[in-house]
């Protein structure tokens, strides 16, 4: 799963109960900001909504390494998280993917 | 196509030729690098393949406005890229995302 550097690479497919869309988008974005402010491993977090199908969530995840994912499905942010939307996802798909180029301006 | 803040978000999909995909890959992570270096409206440009299907390529895509994109789709390193991978491209789809919460450590 890992990349040559160590790093983990991921993107998740969600389909979420279109009833409880924006109770589940607050989760998932507080769940993003206190993961990346907190924790030193989780590098990236990218979650959209496809615009003509809201319901289809997808995330971008870059961790620096397996013992920082460990880490992160374990802290009470994501717990929270996880419990709280237990009931809303529908479907779950994780996808290993390798990245090709990853940049952003450092000030976005 | 454009969010409440002018910010273009989108998801582009492709299936490359796999006898290609070398050097479509090349090709991509030099003109993300350029994009992202020269021009101020190109905020990120994430590529990532399956890992299990390594033809399938997914590209997260933040532009500052509708004017930052098309300036975009002009600049000798898009052309160079689109006009040179025009033959390995079997399949593009691009899809109109809303952000969640788009967050990354700023030194990675």
């Amino acid at each position: 799963m890992e990349q040559q550097d160590g790093r983990i690479v991921r993107i998740a497919e969600l389909e979420i109960d279109p009833a409880q869309l924006v109770e589940y988008r607050r989760f998932l974005a507080e769940e993003i900001e206190a993961s990346v402010a907190q924790e030193p491993g989780v590098l990236m977090l990218h979650a959209v909504s496809e615009r003509d199908r809201p319901e289809q969530i997808r995330i971008l995840e870059v961790y620096a390494d397996r013992e920082a994912y460990e880490a992160h499905i374990r802290t009470p942010h994501f717990l929270t998280y996880k419990e709280g939307t237990a009931a809303m996802v529908k479907a779950l798909r994780l996808i290993d993917v390798d990245p090709i180029a990853l940049f952003a301006k450092t000030n976005t």
